[in-house]
Order: C-alpha cells, then sequence, then structure tokens
C-alpha cells in the first residue's frame, strides 16, 4: 500500500557510519525532533514513554531507600551560585541567564539551574537543625539546561531531563555509604532492566565534579567502542556545609556539620540503549523497558475473523504485557519493518493458516528467532520468549564489552589499541594530573574510572613509566 | 517530651483571618517552604507527594482518553512567541527572558515558557502532512513561569507545575468535543478523588485565555466563600493553524487547517484542597488522595508488645493503604496534633488495654468520629470508615457550595451578597463587556462562568437592566 510516511527507509548502516546510523536511528523510531531552539530536543511519545519507564522503575528503587521526591525552584540567584567557589567555577561559563522579569530588568541575575546542590543547601540550612532532623535524602526530577555548543540527541543537549539525589547526614561514613549505595542502585538498575553491564568507579580528581570530595561513576561501552558516562554520584563531605552554614546540634548539644551527597540519571542513559543494543534495522529495546512490548501484526487481515483474533489476542496478553494490534493498512511486510526500527521486543504474526492451526508465529527483534507458539498458552510462551530475550542481551552485551576491553602494559600497545580498534583500555597509572591530560592531549582518550575491582597489571605507569598507583579504565568517551 | 520542632502551635484560626490560616497550613503541615528566590516556592515531601497522587490520577485519566506523554523545550525564541498576535500581547508581560548563554549575549532573546502553545504548533507544522497523522493528542508535565508581583503558595507562583494537554484535529467538531471531554476529565476527577464539586461553564470573552476561541472552566468554591478557577480547556478553533501553518491532505487530497485544542490543570489544586477542607487544626486530606491515609499512633509504647503490635498492624493495612507508625518519642497528644496538622486521614490508636481487648480505635480526621474496632477485620472496617470519609467530605462541600450559592435579581441583591457575606452569584447579564468591566470596578466581583446548566433568573441584566442574553456565577476569586 501507498504510504505517506517515510519512517521505513534505509537507514545509514552501523559499520559505515556510526554517529550518522545513531542520527538516523532516534528520528526514524520517532524518538526525538529537533526544535525551533538551538540545542533544545523535542521527546515524542516514542522517546518520553521510555524515560517514564526509566523513572518508575527508579523511583520505586529509591523510594525503597526511604528517598523522598520534593521540587525546587528552576532559578538560583547569581549571589547563592557563588556560595562554593569550585562548583561555581564549574558551572558558571555553562548556565543561561535571566535578565529580565517581564518588562523590567532584573535587580540580580538569576540563572537556570545547570544542577541544584545550592538551592538544597539552602533549603537544608533552613531546615535541618539537630540531629533527629537528619538523615534527609531528597529528590526531584526536573529539567536542567547547560549551555553546550555543540549538541547530540539524548548524549549531549542544552536542556535534559534527569533526577538529582540530594542527601545531608550526620556522619562522613553515612554519607559515603549513601553515595556508595546510590551508585549500586543505578548500576543494578542499569544491567536488570536495560541490559547494560558497569564499570562501577571513583573518578580522578581531575575528572570528579566541581565542589565534590570525591564522585564515582557508572561508566557502559556503546557498540562503537567509545565509552559513555551513565550515571555519578558525589560525595561532597562537609564542603557545601561550611559554605552553605548546614550546621546540626548533636546528641550531646555540639554544633556539627552536616555530610552532603548528590547523584544523578538522565535522558542520556536513552542514547546508551540505542548505542548498546541497536542494530541496522533500528532500534532494539530490551523487554523490562519497552513502552510496547509486543505488536500483534494480523496477516491477511480482510479475511474474516483475522483481526478480531488478532485483538482477542492483544486483550489475553495484556493482563501481562502492553500490546498493541498494528490494524493499519499497511502490507505486512512494512509492518514488520515498522515494528523493527521501534525496537518493540517481539511481533506476533496471525494469519488465517495460523487461526486453523491454533498458532500464532511470535518473532523475537534482537535476533530474528521465531517460535511457533499454540493459542492456548500463548501468555506463559511469550512470557519465556521476552525473559530469554532479555538476559540473552545483556550476555551480549557483556561479551562485547569483554571482547573490547584490553589490558595494556606498555605506551605502544596503548596507542596501538586507540588506533586500530576502539574500546575500554585497562592500564596502571601514576596518579598524576599533569599524566592524565597529556594522555588525552595525545591520544584524545580519558580517565574513566579506577574501578572498584583493581588488578595490578604492572609497577609502572603505562604514559610516565614513574610508580604506578592505581589501575584505570581509559576510553574515548560521549 | 521535648521536642525542638513547632509544628504543633496553635495556628491563626479561620474565622479570625483566613489568609492567615492558610499561610499557617501550608507551613506547618511542611506542604511548601519559602526559596531564595522571590516568588518560587519549594515542594518538600509532604506537598510533592500529594502532587504526585493527583499526577498518577490525572495521567491515567488522560491516556485513557488516547492522550500521548512528550517534552518540549523549556524556552521559546522571542519571534517564535510573537507568531501568533493575541497570544503575544496576553503573556509577554508576565515571562522571564534569558539574554545570555554562558559568557555571551545572545543573538535572540528566549523566553522561559508560560504555556507552549507556540511550541506545540511548531512541531504539528513539522510532523502533521495528513489526514492519518490527525488527531495528535500531546501532553507534558512540567513546570512554566509566569513573572507575578505578588505571589502565594500554591494559588499563585512565580514558577508552578503543571500539564498542559495540545491537541490538533482535522475538524472544528472534533476540537470542540476534545475541549469539552477533559474539561469533564478535570470536573470528574476533582469530584472523584478530590472530593471539590465544580461549577462547569464557559469564560466570557474578557476572561478567555489569549489567543482562544472559547476558554471553559472549573471554578471551586473555597471555605471563606471565594471562587478558584482550577482547570480550564481551550478551543483554539484554527486561529493557531492558521498563524503557523499547520496544514494536513485531507482524504480528498485538499488542504486543511487543523483545529487545536489545549488544556491544563496545576499544583494551585492543591490550594483548592487546603482551602475547602481544611480546619482550625490544620490540613484535612480527601482519603483518596492522601500520600499517607492511615497514622497508627501506639500508646504506652513502652510496655512490651505495644510497638511490634502497631508495627504489624501497619503490615497488614499496607496491602490496602498507605500506612504509617508514629514510633517517635514524642507523647500521644503530640502525635495526634502533628497527624491532624498534616491532614492525615484517620489515625488508629493501640494499646496495651487495646491489644487486650483484640482492639483498636481508630478516629477519622475530618470530624473527629471515633469507631472502636476489632482487630479480627481491621481491614474492612478502615477500608469503610475511608470510603464514608471521602463520601462525607464531598457531601460537606457541596452542601457548602450550595449553601454560598446566592441568586440574586437586583443589584441592591447583588452587592448586599458581596459586603454581607462572600459566595458565589448567580444573575443574569446583558453580554457586553463594559458591563462586566463596571461590576468588577464597583464590587471587585468577576464573571468566573457561564455555566453550562442555565437558569433564566430574569429578563435584564443585573447591572445595566438591558435584556439578559446568559445566566453567569459571579464572585471573588483567588
Amino acid at each position: 500500500m501507498a504510504n505517506d510516511k517515510k519512517l521505513v527507509e534505509a537507514i545509514t548502516s552501523m559499520e559505515e557510519d556510526f554517529a550518522q546510523w545513531y542520527t538516523d536511528v532516534v528520528k526514524k523510531a520517532e524518538l526525538v525532533d529537533y526544535s525551533s531552539v538551538r540545542g533544545c530536543m523535542i521527546l515524542r511519545p516514542a522517546g518520553y514513554a521510555i524515560w517514564e519507564n526509566i523513572q518508575k522503575e527508579l523511583d520505586r528503587r529509591f523510594k525503597e531507600t526511604g528517598v523522598e521526591n520534593v521540587y525546587m525552584p528552576l532559578f538560583i540567584p547569581e549571589s547563592l551560585l557563588q556560595k562554593e567557589k569550585d562548583h561555581v567555577e564549574g558551572f558558571a561559563p555553562e548556565v543561561a541567564w535571566v535578565t529580565h522579569g517581564g518588562l523590567e530588568e532584573l535587580p540580580e541575575r538569576l540563572c537556570v539551574r545547570p544542577t541544584s546542590e545550592t538551592l538544597f543547601c539552602d533549603l537544608y540550612s533552613n531546615i535541618v537543625q539537630s540531629y533527629r532532623d537528619l538523615p534527609k535524602l531528597y529528590n526531584q526530577w526536573c529539567s536542567v539546561v547547560r549551555w553546550e555548543k555543540t549538541t547530540r540527541p539524548f548524549l549531549r543537549s542544552m536542556e535534559f531531563l534527569w533526577q538529582e539525589g540530594h542527601t545531608a547526614h550526620a556522619t562522613a561514613e553515612e554519607a559515603e555509604e549513601r553515595t556508595i549505595q546510590m551508585l549500586n542502585v543505578y548500576a543494578d538498575f542499569c544491567e536488570e532492566v536495560l541490559a547494560i553491564p558497569m564499570i562501577k568507579g571513583r573518578k580522578t580528581d581531575k575528572e570528579k565534579f566541581a565542589g565534590a570530595h570525591a564522585t564515582y561513576t557508572i561508566e557502559a561501552l556503546m557498540h562503537d567502542g567509545k565509552a559513555l558516562q551513565s550515571g555519578t554520584s558525589h560525595n561532597f563531605g562537609d564542603g557545601f556545609a561550611h559554605a552553605f552554614d548546614i550546621q546540626y546540634t548533636d546528641e550531646n548539644n555540639k554544633l556539627q556539620y552536616v555530610h552532603q551527597t548528590s547523584w544523578g540519571m538522565s535522558t542520556r542513559i536513552i542514547g546508551a540503549i540505542i548505542m548498546v543494543h541497536g542494530d541496522d534495522s533500528g532500534l532494539v529495546l530490551p523487554p523490562r523497558i519497552a513502552p510496547t512490548q509486543i505488536m500483534v501484526i494480523p496477516v491477511n487481515q480482510r479475511k474474516e475473523g483475522v483481526l478480531d483474533r488478532a485483538y482477542a489476542l492483544r486483550d489475553e496478553l495484556s493482563s501481562r504485557f502492553s500490546v498493541k494490534v498494528d490494524d493499519s493498512n499497511k502490507s505486512p511486510g512494512w509492518k514488520f519493518s515498522e515494528q523493527e526500527m521501534r525496537g518493540i521486543p517481539v511481533r506476533i504474526e496471525i494469519g488465517p493458516k495460523d487461526i486453523e492451526a491454533n498458532q500464532a508465529v511470535v518473532v523475537r527483534r534482537d535476533n530474528r528467532e521465531k517460535t511457533i507458539v499454540s493459542l492456548d498458552n500463548i501468555t506463559e510462551a511469550v512470557a519465556a520468549i521476552l525473559e530469554q530475550m532479555q538476559a540473552d542481551m545483556l550476555a551480549r552485551a557483556i561479551a562485547h564489552r569483554d571482547e573490547n576491553t584490553h589490558e595494556v602494559r606498555t605506551w605502544d600497545a596503548f596507542t596501538d589499541v586507540l588506533t586500530r580498534k576502539q574500546g575500554f583500555i585497562k592500564a596502571m597509572w601514576c596518579g598524576e594530573r599533569a599524566c592524565e591530560e597529556a594522555i588525552k592531549e595525545e591520544t584524545g582518550a580519558t580517565t574513566r574510572c579506577m574501578p572498584f575491582e583493581q588488578e595490578k597489571l604492572s609497577d609502572v605507569c603505562v604514559h610516565c613509566g614513574k610508580p604506578a598507583k592505581v589501575m584505570v579504565y581509559f576510553g574515548k568517551a560521549y
């Protein structure tokens, strides 16, 4: 049938041009659209629904650890942003400034929040008095703005959606525990729901968050061998508490500074889903995060009874899954391509002959495996197929990550990896910032993290030959 | 026991000073806090949790009508805002302007969205081509900014949270149908969930939304007799479609302009919950919207077994309700006051004697009615009590609204109502804007709406004596 939509055009192949493939997929799967505002993206229904599922699942996991949601103002007065020295230095160059309200010029500029540490500190300095008020475990879901020069959908945009958790604790130990706890919440979520394995570790001082004592990160490897920082958790110690005078009376009636953390995950993670699982037919969504898990596609749908059987199938499966029927006038082949482009985990093909044989054909999106399933126990059969698909996707992502992780012991091997292929490089490092900067300068690779799981690959720094302090994951990154 | 929190101080009584009572309640029930940003409020956990419940319930109702969620940019370029003449005139005086990004001045100012009609129109002009692309039924949950001079928590603030639905249709009839459909969604939600009865009607031309062909509204009466506009639904006709060139090819291959609607409900509705149901002890939350529905308060909690029984009760009730135990060191009386201030629908008192008698005392927040309930079937008993409470709250709100709705036929009666008492005034109106403005000038009362349920109270306008065109609800409004 003729169709005026251009969804199912050939997209650029991944091997030919990965960046173009990515752009094609986000556009043709209708995840985003560009807007009239430079660098801001529009999240269309198919894209926003993925974010809604991420929110639902993360929010549940946060709340299980005692976190409560709040909402803080969009604007930060310039004087408030300036209270913590490192923080303002890190963010001032990339914020948007509001200078006029209505027809009047403001007495003080307001920045559009790039992150909300300063606002939470301001609140905590007002509402924390006693040890009985601690801990405070607040989180907010909102958008933030960072004035980026070059932007790419999900990966880097002027405005993006995220959650930012901000906690205040009585002791340094408790703050450190919370920082690690939330990093683990992120890593578990990515592995269990998004089928993306993560390397957990600590950022170097050069790469840590502006104002943080320590920044922890989860790092994932994309299909093209580049790394993506996927979530971070910061321990601020009592630095912000001093800057904002957040003190409480302890059990001995002594004034103490609180210890704080913050942690965030953003729509950027949708970029990871695309670049870890996608293929040359488009998006591939893990069943546990897919807004639509099953597309029922009637074959020969004008034959009497076919559409009705398809609807009945949808109604039956809807008790456990999110299901749609594609009853448009397009050809089955066209519908298959659309379902594949959108990454819907399985399609169920059902036509007159299937109905006669009391069966349907279930096709997995990830490996196109077909299973003929009896209509009598189709819910159970599809559940098993989706579960297997979820597990297989994680296994494949782990295998790809491992195959593309290179232990190197010499500088030649280091540069060789980056010229011949991509991937994570595990190597020893001296711990000096100048050396880290030289590595970046010479190769474009950055320290992704100092992983929690340390190994001793050699005694000396891979770059400068000085005594090694720590093993680092290096990589080129988005 | 000593306690350093000041939650349970006496609050101003409603009769003495309703405005102060309101401010006391929002602060002491810890719904909001003021921020360092003039006119912006902080939604604290108790306040945000109400909004989360409103979101969950409204979102479900929207999606049942086919609505899909999206996310649009926070910023609107000045040139885009100016495309629809009436719209820009209505909003330009009250928007915040971003003039600098990072260290550079922008070539074009961006306004922080006060509402997103222009952005949705821009999107629709790109993605709507054929009648097969229609209708578009999009909604977003976000915050908007309006540069207000005077602000009050929930009722009027510079930034507030809301949802804004924006739809595009092939025909004028379909757009009108959708406009009314969403108004009904709002009204049903308010009545069924928030226990607030609404008057549904149409705004006069003077009061309608900037750029709309028709604005419909739901209006509620607060405890003090003032009206609160609680949700609006606009039919834009094809006005925006002409301004933004949103055309589609119809089934006969002819170009047609789309017809559009928009509709919104905001955190303002939380102000209505407070002002309709609250009393001199604080907040009273309808059971169906309360984040915590039951507070179990152990009496004599140091006696062995009491706390354990309280926790067991919580675990049992948690299968159906949202339940907490107040196991702090405060006295039971103090805990009762806190539970009342926070508006938690019922408390369950349980002490050693209750346990011995296999019972507990359930106390309703709204009328303080006590029921002794056997522990054997407490879930069912509490369910019935909560249901009755929800129904009684709605009945009381309807009774209050009706008692304070005055049919007037003369101008003397009109002014008499406003000086002696407050409330809705039902009166006939000539339909002329000058007369409407004179009424406002002379009395401070505005037209709330032209209700769908029309009556003919007399033949002439209550103010000018010219032939009457329509019955109007007048009132002083927040």
